[in-house]
Protein backbone atom coordinates (compact mmCIF):
# COMPACT_ATOMS: atom_id res chain seq x y z
CA UNK A 1 0.00 0.00 0.00
CA UNK A 2 1.16 3.57 -0.87
CA UNK A 3 1.38 6.50 1.40
CA UNK A 4 -1.22 9.62 0.70
CA UNK A 5 -0.30 13.15 -0.14
CA UNK A 6 -0.15 15.93 2.15
CA UNK A 7 -1.51 18.88 0.73
CA UNK A 8 -0.72 22.52 1.87
CA UNK A 9 -4.30 24.28 1.44
CA UNK A 10 -4.73 28.00 1.82
CA UNK A 11 -7.82 29.54 3.09
CA UNK A 12 -9.34 32.51 2.72
CA UNK A 13 -8.39 35.83 4.77
CA UNK A 14 -11.05 37.71 4.66
CA UNK A 15 -14.60 36.22 5.58
CA UNK A 16 -16.70 35.34 2.70
CA UNK A 17 -14.15 35.40 0.14
CA UNK A 18 -13.69 31.40 -0.24
CA UNK A 19 -14.77 31.00 -3.89
CA UNK A 20 -13.31 34.56 -4.72
CA UNK A 21 -9.97 34.02 -3.40
CA UNK A 22 -9.47 29.99 -3.61
CA UNK A 23 -8.94 28.11 -7.47
CA UNK A 24 -11.02 25.13 -8.55
CA UNK A 25 -8.15 23.03 -8.07
CA UNK A 26 -7.70 23.75 -4.47
CA UNK A 27 -11.34 23.66 -3.58
CA UNK A 28 -11.92 20.48 -5.24
CA UNK A 29 -9.26 19.08 -2.88
CA UNK A 30 -10.91 20.58 0.00
CA UNK A 31 -13.76 18.59 -1.05
CA UNK A 32 -12.60 15.75 -1.42
CA UNK A 33 -10.40 15.36 1.80
CA UNK A 34 -11.37 13.94 5.11
CA UNK A 35 -8.49 13.96 7.45
CA UNK A 36 -7.38 17.75 8.41
CA UNK A 37 -4.05 19.03 10.66
CA UNK A 38 -5.60 22.41 11.52
CA UNK A 39 -3.53 25.29 13.19
CA UNK A 40 -7.07 25.94 14.50
CA UNK A 41 -10.17 23.65 14.42
CA UNK A 42 -12.85 25.76 15.18
CA UNK A 43 -11.94 28.31 12.05
CA UNK A 44 -11.19 24.80 10.14
CA UNK A 45 -14.73 24.03 10.08
CA UNK A 46 -16.11 27.30 9.42
CA UNK A 47 -13.64 27.02 6.31
CA UNK A 48 -14.44 23.49 5.10
CA UNK A 49 -18.50 24.77 5.39
CA UNK A 50 -17.79 27.86 3.57
CA UNK A 51 -15.89 25.44 1.51
CA UNK A 52 -18.71 23.47 0.69
CA UNK A 53 -17.45 19.81 1.84
CA UNK A 54 -20.03 17.64 0.78
CA UNK A 55 -19.60 15.88 4.16
CA UNK A 56 -21.32 16.90 7.85
CA UNK A 57 -18.39 18.73 8.97
CA UNK A 58 -18.37 17.03 12.23
CA UNK A 59 -17.98 13.89 11.12
CA UNK A 60 -14.55 14.78 9.17
CA UNK A 61 -10.93 14.36 11.21
CA UNK A 62 -9.82 17.64 12.16
CA UNK A 63 -6.79 17.26 14.65
CA UNK A 64 -5.82 20.44 16.06
CA UNK A 65 -2.42 21.46 15.62
CA UNK A 66 -2.17 24.78 17.57
CA UNK A 67 0.20 28.02 16.78
CA UNK A 68 3.39 25.85 17.92
CA UNK A 69 2.49 22.19 17.04
CA UNK A 70 4.41 19.60 19.50
CA UNK A 71 7.34 18.25 17.83
CA UNK A 72 6.61 14.75 19.65
CA UNK A 73 3.34 14.86 18.53
CA UNK A 74 3.92 15.30 14.66
CA UNK A 75 5.00 11.54 13.62
CA UNK A 76 1.37 10.02 14.79
CA UNK A 77 -0.43 12.96 12.91
CA UNK A 78 1.42 11.88 9.78
CA UNK A 79 0.63 7.80 10.66
CA UNK A 80 -2.81 7.93 8.70
CA UNK A 81 -1.31 9.46 5.95
CA UNK A 82 1.70 7.24 5.78
CA UNK A 83 -1.34 4.08 5.64
CA UNK A 84 -2.54 5.73 2.53
CA UNK A 85 -4.96 8.28 3.65
CA UNK A 86 -4.68 11.26 2.12
CA UNK A 87 -4.73 14.74 4.33
CA UNK A 88 -3.94 18.71 4.41
CA UNK A 89 -2.30 21.45 6.84
CA UNK A 90 -4.48 24.07 7.35
CA UNK A 91 -4.20 27.32 8.32
CA UNK A 92 -6.53 29.78 10.59
CA UNK A 93 -5.69 32.32 7.38
CA UNK A 94 -3.82 32.49 4.22
CA UNK A 95 -1.21 29.83 3.22
CA UNK A 96 -0.05 26.91 5.84
CA UNK A 97 3.79 27.11 6.50
CA UNK A 98 4.27 30.83 5.10
CA UNK A 99 4.15 33.08 8.72
CA UNK A 100 2.06 30.05 10.02
CA UNK A 101 2.25 26.65 11.34
CA UNK A 102 2.92 23.62 9.52
CA UNK A 103 6.61 23.64 8.29
CA UNK A 104 7.81 21.01 10.91
CA UNK A 105 4.98 18.97 10.10
CA UNK A 106 5.75 18.77 6.24
CA UNK A 107 9.48 18.76 6.88
CA UNK A 108 8.65 15.51 8.64
CA UNK A 109 6.30 14.15 5.18
CA UNK A 110 9.31 15.16 3.90
CA UNK A 111 12.00 12.72 5.75
CA UNK A 112 9.07 9.70 6.11
CA UNK A 113 8.77 10.11 1.89
CA UNK A 114 5.54 11.25 1.72
CA UNK A 115 4.68 13.37 -1.28
CA UNK A 116 4.09 17.04 -0.26
CA UNK A 117 1.89 18.97 -2.74
CA UNK A 118 1.04 22.93 -2.53
CA UNK A 119 -2.44 24.27 -3.56
CA UNK A 120 -2.73 27.99 -4.57
CA UNK A 121 -4.09 30.20 -2.47
CA UNK A 122 -4.10 34.20 -0.91
CA UNK A 123 -0.53 34.99 1.08
CA UNK A 124 -0.77 38.55 2.56
CA UNK A 125 2.85 38.49 2.49
CA UNK A 126 2.80 38.45 -1.79
CA UNK A 127 -0.04 40.04 -2.47
CA UNK A 128 1.40 42.92 -0.58
CA UNK A 129 4.47 42.48 -2.42
CA UNK A 130 2.61 42.55 -5.03
CA UNK A 131 1.03 45.88 -5.02
CA UNK A 132 3.88 47.74 -3.17
CA UNK A 133 5.49 48.57 -6.23
CA UNK A 134 9.36 47.95 -4.27
CA UNK A 135 11.33 45.67 -5.06
CA UNK A 136 10.16 42.15 -6.18
CA UNK A 137 13.40 41.07 -7.78
CA UNK A 138 15.06 40.73 -4.41
CA UNK A 139 13.04 40.83 -1.03
CA UNK A 140 13.05 39.51 2.86
CA UNK A 141 9.99 38.26 5.07
CA UNK A 142 11.24 38.77 8.32
CA UNK A 143 8.19 38.10 10.64
CA UNK A 144 7.25 40.42 14.01
CA UNK A 145 9.69 43.23 14.74
CA UNK A 146 10.60 43.65 18.48
CA UNK A 147 7.99 45.36 20.81
CA UNK A 148 10.23 47.51 23.13
CA UNK A 149 10.57 51.01 22.32
CA UNK A 150 14.26 51.02 21.57
CA UNK A 151 14.85 47.25 20.08
CA UNK A 152 12.19 48.01 17.48
CA UNK A 153 13.86 51.38 16.76
CA UNK A 154 17.38 49.63 16.31
CA UNK A 155 15.85 46.95 14.11
CA UNK A 156 13.68 49.02 11.96
CA UNK A 157 17.22 50.98 11.55
CA UNK A 158 18.76 47.41 10.70
CA UNK A 159 16.23 46.48 8.20
CA UNK A 160 16.03 49.89 6.71
CA UNK A 161 20.20 49.61 6.24
CA UNK A 162 20.25 46.08 5.14
CA UNK A 163 17.47 47.40 2.31
CA UNK A 164 20.10 49.88 1.03
CA UNK A 165 21.57 46.95 -1.65
CA UNK A 166 18.13 47.62 -3.00
CA UNK A 167 16.31 44.20 -0.74
CA UNK A 168 12.70 45.23 0.57
CA UNK A 169 11.71 43.86 3.81
CA UNK A 170 8.69 42.89 4.78
CA UNK A 171 7.31 42.15 8.59
CA UNK A 172 4.00 41.65 9.95
CA UNK A 173 2.56 43.25 13.69
CA UNK A 174 -0.15 42.56 15.68
CA UNK A 175 -2.87 44.35 14.21
CA UNK A 176 -3.92 46.29 17.55
CA UNK A 177 -0.18 47.38 17.62
CA UNK A 178 -0.05 48.33 14.48
CA UNK A 179 -0.89 52.27 14.67
CA UNK A 180 2.66 52.30 16.88
CA UNK A 181 4.17 50.66 14.55
CA UNK A 182 3.41 52.98 11.90
CA UNK A 183 4.76 55.64 14.29
CA UNK A 184 7.96 54.00 14.83
CA UNK A 185 8.89 53.70 10.84
CA UNK A 186 8.12 57.00 10.38
CA UNK A 187 10.34 58.40 13.47
CA UNK A 188 12.99 56.29 12.76
CA UNK A 189 13.76 55.68 9.33
CA UNK A 190 15.06 58.28 6.52
CA UNK A 191 12.71 60.89 4.90
CA UNK A 192 13.45 59.35 1.25
CA UNK A 193 12.53 55.70 2.12
CA UNK A 194 9.37 53.71 0.68
CA UNK A 195 7.03 52.89 3.05
CA UNK A 196 4.33 50.11 1.84
CA UNK A 197 0.91 49.58 4.20
CA UNK A 198 -0.96 46.95 2.43
CA UNK A 199 -4.46 46.66 4.67
CA UNK A 200 -7.04 44.32 4.73
CA UNK A 201 -5.43 42.54 1.55
CA UNK A 202 -8.60 40.42 -0.69
CA UNK A 203 -11.16 42.11 2.22
CA UNK A 204 -13.68 45.04 0.74
CA UNK A 205 -11.72 47.89 2.50
CA UNK A 206 -8.52 46.54 1.11
CA UNK A 207 -5.99 49.38 1.07
CA UNK A 208 -2.04 49.30 -0.54
CA UNK A 209 -0.50 52.38 -0.41
CA UNK A 210 3.25 53.21 -0.66
CA UNK A 211 4.78 56.66 0.04
CA UNK A 212 8.02 58.06 0.95
CA UNK A 213 8.45 58.47 4.79
CA UNK A 214 8.25 62.41 4.16
CA UNK A 215 5.28 61.92 2.34
CA UNK A 216 3.19 59.77 4.98
CA UNK A 217 4.67 62.23 7.35
CA UNK A 218 3.34 65.73 5.82
CA UNK A 219 -0.27 63.62 4.73
CA UNK A 220 -2.75 65.20 6.87
CA UNK A 221 -3.75 62.51 9.35
CA UNK A 222 -7.71 62.20 7.80
CA UNK A 223 -5.69 61.02 4.40
CA UNK A 224 -3.68 58.46 6.54
CA UNK A 225 -5.39 54.64 5.68
CA UNK A 226 -6.87 53.24 9.10
CA UNK A 227 -4.77 50.63 10.60
CA UNK A 228 -5.73 49.74 14.15
CA UNK A 229 -6.78 46.39 14.24
CA UNK A 230 -6.69 46.35 11.00
CA UNK A 231 -4.42 43.15 9.52
CA UNK A 232 -1.54 45.42 7.82
CA UNK A 233 1.82 43.93 5.92
CA UNK A 234 4.50 46.53 6.64
CA UNK A 235 7.07 46.64 3.88
CA UNK A 236 10.19 49.57 3.13
CA UNK A 237 12.56 49.81 0.34
CA UNK A 238 15.57 52.40 1.35
CA UNK A 239 16.38 54.49 -1.30
CA UNK A 240 19.58 54.44 -3.25
CA UNK A 241 20.99 55.53 -5.80
CA UNK A 242 20.36 52.04 -8.05
CA UNK A 243 16.35 52.15 -6.39
CA UNK A 244 15.97 56.15 -7.45
CA UNK A 245 16.78 55.35 -10.68
CA UNK A 246 14.36 52.28 -11.10
CA UNK A 247 11.32 54.09 -9.41
CA UNK B 1 -13.82 61.36 -13.48
CA UNK B 2 -12.04 59.24 -11.56
CA UNK B 3 -8.93 57.50 -12.37
CA UNK B 4 -9.48 53.40 -13.11
CA UNK B 5 -7.54 50.95 -10.96
CA UNK B 6 -4.03 49.15 -11.59
CA UNK B 7 -4.75 45.46 -11.43
CA UNK B 8 -1.68 42.77 -10.62
CA UNK B 9 -3.29 40.03 -12.29
CA UNK B 10 -1.33 36.49 -12.15
CA UNK B 11 -1.56 33.90 -14.70
CA UNK B 12 -0.46 30.45 -15.00
CA UNK B 13 2.70 28.83 -14.05
CA UNK B 14 2.17 25.27 -16.38
CA UNK B 15 -0.01 24.95 -19.44
CA UNK B 16 -3.47 24.42 -19.50
CA UNK B 17 -4.24 24.94 -15.76
CA UNK B 18 -5.86 28.46 -15.39
CA UNK B 19 -9.02 27.37 -14.57
CA UNK B 20 -7.24 24.70 -11.73
CA UNK B 21 -4.78 27.51 -10.39
CA UNK B 22 -6.70 30.94 -10.44
CA UNK B 23 -9.80 31.95 -8.59
CA UNK B 24 -12.91 33.34 -9.19
CA UNK B 25 -12.50 36.82 -8.97
CA UNK B 26 -9.21 36.88 -10.81
CA UNK B 27 -10.81 35.19 -13.57
CA UNK B 28 -14.14 37.70 -13.74
CA UNK B 29 -11.06 40.66 -13.20
CA UNK B 30 -9.16 39.51 -16.55
CA UNK B 31 -12.35 38.59 -18.51
CA UNK B 32 -13.42 42.20 -17.84
CA UNK B 33 -10.72 44.61 -18.78
CA UNK B 34 -9.88 45.31 -22.02
CA UNK B 35 -6.67 46.49 -21.46
CA UNK B 36 -3.19 44.88 -20.31
CA UNK B 37 0.52 46.06 -19.88
CA UNK B 38 2.35 42.79 -20.58
CA UNK B 39 5.76 41.26 -20.19
CA UNK B 40 4.88 39.55 -23.30
CA UNK B 41 1.81 40.27 -25.80
CA UNK B 42 2.03 36.78 -27.21
CA UNK B 43 2.08 34.90 -24.08
CA UNK B 44 -0.85 37.44 -22.63
CA UNK B 45 -3.05 36.98 -25.57
CA UNK B 46 -2.71 32.69 -25.15
CA UNK B 47 -3.87 33.47 -21.52
CA UNK B 48 -6.96 35.40 -21.97
CA UNK B 49 -8.17 33.11 -24.79
CA UNK B 50 -7.58 30.60 -22.24
CA UNK B 51 -9.11 32.49 -19.23
CA UNK B 52 -11.97 32.74 -22.19
CA UNK B 53 -12.52 36.58 -22.36
CA UNK B 54 -15.53 37.34 -23.92
CA UNK B 55 -14.19 39.65 -26.32
CA UNK B 56 -12.00 38.89 -29.64
CA UNK B 57 -8.82 38.87 -28.47
CA UNK B 58 -7.23 41.00 -31.39
CA UNK B 59 -9.55 43.81 -29.79
CA UNK B 60 -8.14 43.74 -26.67
CA UNK B 61 -5.24 46.49 -26.32
CA UNK B 62 -2.28 44.85 -25.38
CA UNK B 63 0.58 46.74 -24.47
CA UNK B 64 3.69 44.91 -24.51
CA UNK B 65 6.14 45.78 -21.34
CA UNK B 66 8.92 43.88 -22.12
CA UNK B 67 10.97 42.22 -19.84
CA UNK B 68 12.46 45.50 -18.54
CA UNK B 69 9.76 48.63 -19.11
CA UNK B 70 11.12 51.25 -20.10
CA UNK B 71 11.12 53.86 -17.06
CA UNK B 72 10.61 56.74 -20.07
CA UNK B 73 7.47 55.30 -21.28
CA UNK B 74 5.69 54.35 -17.88
CA UNK B 75 3.56 57.77 -17.80
CA UNK B 76 2.64 57.25 -21.40
CA UNK B 77 0.93 53.61 -20.58
CA UNK B 78 -0.82 55.05 -17.09
CA UNK B 79 -2.36 57.98 -19.19
CA UNK B 80 -5.77 55.53 -19.92
CA UNK B 81 -6.04 54.55 -16.29
CA UNK B 82 -6.08 58.41 -15.10
CA UNK B 83 -8.21 58.92 -17.71
CA UNK B 84 -10.73 56.57 -15.63
CA UNK B 85 -9.77 53.18 -17.67
CA UNK B 86 -8.98 49.95 -15.98
CA UNK B 87 -6.20 47.71 -16.63
CA UNK B 88 -3.87 44.55 -15.58
CA UNK B 89 -0.18 44.02 -15.27
CA UNK B 90 0.52 40.80 -16.89
CA UNK B 91 3.57 38.31 -16.45
CA UNK B 92 4.34 35.83 -19.07
CA UNK B 93 4.19 33.38 -16.07
CA UNK B 94 3.22 33.72 -11.79
CA UNK B 95 2.75 36.81 -10.83
CA UNK B 96 3.64 40.42 -11.99
CA UNK B 97 6.19 42.61 -9.85
CA UNK B 98 7.55 39.48 -8.03
CA UNK B 99 10.34 37.94 -9.81
CA UNK B 100 8.94 39.58 -12.82
CA UNK B 101 8.09 42.93 -14.39
CA UNK B 102 6.17 45.19 -13.18
CA UNK B 103 7.11 46.80 -9.92
CA UNK B 104 8.21 50.27 -11.52
CA UNK B 105 4.99 50.46 -13.30
CA UNK B 106 3.34 50.17 -9.63
CA UNK B 107 5.48 52.28 -8.24
CA UNK B 108 4.56 55.38 -10.82
CA UNK B 109 0.52 54.45 -10.00
CA UNK B 110 1.11 55.13 -6.53
CA UNK B 111 2.29 57.64 -7.43
CA UNK B 112 0.27 59.07 -9.22
CA UNK B 113 -2.94 58.43 -6.60
CA UNK B 114 -3.86 55.05 -9.23
CA UNK B 115 -5.47 52.62 -6.78
CA UNK B 116 -3.93 49.33 -7.20
CA UNK B 117 -5.74 45.87 -6.60
CA UNK B 118 -3.45 42.74 -6.41
CA UNK B 119 -4.98 39.45 -7.45
CA UNK B 120 -4.48 35.64 -6.13
CA UNK B 121 -2.87 33.65 -8.23
CA UNK B 122 0.27 31.16 -8.65
CA UNK B 123 3.42 31.72 -7.33
CA UNK B 124 6.13 29.52 -7.63
CA UNK B 125 8.50 31.25 -4.60
CA UNK B 126 6.04 31.09 -2.55
CA UNK B 127 4.11 27.24 -3.26
CA UNK B 128 8.04 25.90 -2.75
CA UNK B 129 8.09 27.45 0.01
CA UNK B 130 4.93 26.33 1.52
CA UNK B 131 6.26 22.12 0.43
CA UNK B 132 9.35 22.87 1.20
CA UNK B 133 8.89 21.86 4.91
CA UNK B 134 11.65 25.02 5.58
CA UNK B 135 11.26 27.67 7.99
CA UNK B 136 8.39 30.19 6.47
CA UNK B 137 8.78 31.95 9.45
CA UNK B 138 11.30 34.07 8.31
CA UNK B 139 13.01 33.92 4.36
CA UNK B 140 14.31 35.25 1.48
CA UNK B 141 14.31 35.38 -2.12
CA UNK B 142 17.56 36.47 -3.89
CA UNK B 143 16.53 36.30 -7.12
CA UNK B 144 19.76 34.68 -9.46
CA UNK B 145 22.61 33.77 -8.57
CA UNK B 146 26.00 34.30 -10.08
CA UNK B 147 26.89 32.26 -13.81
CA UNK B 148 30.44 32.23 -12.83
CA UNK B 149 31.96 28.98 -10.54
CA UNK B 150 34.08 30.85 -8.12
CA UNK B 151 31.76 33.62 -8.12
CA UNK B 152 28.67 31.01 -7.77
CA UNK B 153 30.49 28.55 -4.55
CA UNK B 154 30.86 31.88 -3.18
CA UNK B 155 27.57 33.09 -3.04
CA UNK B 156 25.82 29.31 -2.02
CA UNK B 157 28.66 29.52 0.90
CA UNK B 158 27.20 33.33 1.65
CA UNK B 159 24.06 31.88 1.86
CA UNK B 160 23.96 29.29 3.98
CA UNK B 161 26.30 31.83 5.61
CA UNK B 162 23.46 33.88 6.36
CA UNK B 163 20.53 31.15 6.67
CA UNK B 164 22.22 30.13 10.11
CA UNK B 165 20.03 32.47 12.18
CA UNK B 166 17.08 30.39 10.46
CA UNK B 167 16.24 32.31 7.47
CA UNK B 168 15.14 29.98 4.68
CA UNK B 169 16.71 31.42 1.21
CA UNK B 170 15.19 31.02 -1.92
CA UNK B 171 16.13 31.49 -5.87
CA UNK B 172 15.76 30.76 -9.21
CA UNK B 173 18.02 29.76 -12.30
CA UNK B 174 17.12 29.25 -15.82
CA UNK B 175 16.00 26.08 -15.86
CA UNK B 176 18.70 24.53 -18.37
CA UNK B 177 21.48 25.48 -15.76
CA UNK B 178 19.54 23.48 -13.27
CA UNK B 179 21.84 21.08 -13.18
CA UNK B 180 24.99 22.52 -12.65
CA UNK B 181 23.29 24.63 -9.95
CA UNK B 182 22.39 21.55 -8.27
CA UNK B 183 26.06 20.01 -8.35
CA UNK B 184 27.42 23.37 -7.24
CA UNK B 185 24.97 22.96 -4.00
CA UNK B 186 25.95 19.50 -3.10
CA UNK B 187 29.53 20.51 -3.79
CA UNK B 188 29.70 23.59 -1.42
CA UNK B 189 27.37 23.81 1.06
CA UNK B 190 27.78 21.78 4.45
CA UNK B 191 26.40 17.88 4.55
CA UNK B 192 23.96 19.14 7.05
CA UNK B 193 22.11 21.87 5.23
CA UNK B 194 18.77 21.29 4.18
CA UNK B 195 18.26 21.86 0.49
CA UNK B 196 14.94 21.76 -1.39
CA UNK B 197 13.97 20.90 -5.02
CA UNK B 198 10.74 22.47 -6.01
CA UNK B 199 10.03 21.64 -9.82
CA UNK B 200 7.16 22.24 -12.35
CA UNK B 201 5.15 23.42 -9.79
CA UNK B 202 1.12 22.79 -10.54
CA UNK B 203 2.21 21.31 -13.55
CA UNK B 204 1.69 17.49 -14.20
CA UNK B 205 5.22 16.48 -12.86
CA UNK B 206 5.33 18.32 -9.84
CA UNK B 207 7.72 17.85 -7.84
CA UNK B 208 9.06 18.74 -4.11
CA UNK B 209 11.72 17.20 -2.39
CA UNK B 210 13.57 18.15 0.60
CA UNK B 211 16.98 16.71 1.64
CA UNK B 212 20.15 17.69 3.61
CA UNK B 213 23.05 17.61 1.38
CA UNK B 214 24.35 14.10 2.50
CA UNK B 215 21.09 11.95 1.85
CA UNK B 216 21.40 13.94 -1.55
CA UNK B 217 25.25 13.03 -2.39
CA UNK B 218 24.04 9.51 -1.35
CA UNK B 219 20.67 9.18 -3.49
CA UNK B 220 21.13 7.06 -6.66
CA UNK B 221 21.63 9.19 -9.46
CA UNK B 222 18.38 7.29 -10.87
CA UNK B 223 16.21 8.69 -7.94
CA UNK B 224 17.44 12.18 -8.07
CA UNK B 225 14.49 14.18 -9.79
CA UNK B 226 15.36 15.15 -12.87
CA UNK B 227 16.11 19.27 -13.49
CA UNK B 228 17.74 20.33 -16.53
CA UNK B 229 14.76 22.80 -18.48
CA UNK B 230 12.40 21.90 -15.98
CA UNK B 231 11.68 24.98 -13.95
CA UNK B 232 12.53 24.51 -10.15
CA UNK B 233 12.65 27.03 -7.43
CA UNK B 234 15.52 26.53 -4.95
CA UNK B 235 15.53 26.74 -1.52
CA UNK B 236 17.64 25.80 1.37
CA UNK B 237 18.39 26.41 5.37
CA UNK B 238 21.45 25.61 7.40
CA UNK B 239 21.46 23.52 10.28
CA UNK B 240 21.90 24.86 13.22
CA UNK B 241 21.12 24.22 16.90
CA UNK B 242 17.64 26.07 16.59
CA UNK B 243 16.93 24.62 13.42
CA UNK B 244 17.69 20.87 14.93
CA UNK B 245 15.58 21.22 17.53
CA UNK B 246 12.86 22.32 15.41
CA UNK B 247 12.85 19.84 12.55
Amino acid sequence: MSAGTLYLLPTPLADGTAAAVLPEETLVVARRLDLFLAEDAKSARAFLKAAQHPEPIRQLRIVEIGHQPDAAAIDGWLEPIIEGCDAAIVSEAGCPGVADPGAQIVARAHARGIAVRPLVGPSAILLALMASGLNGQTFRFVGYLPQESAALAARLRELERESRGGETQLWIETPYRNDRMFEALLAHCAPETWVCLAIDLTASGETVMTRRVAEWQSLPPARRPALHKHPTVFALLAASVRNRSSQ
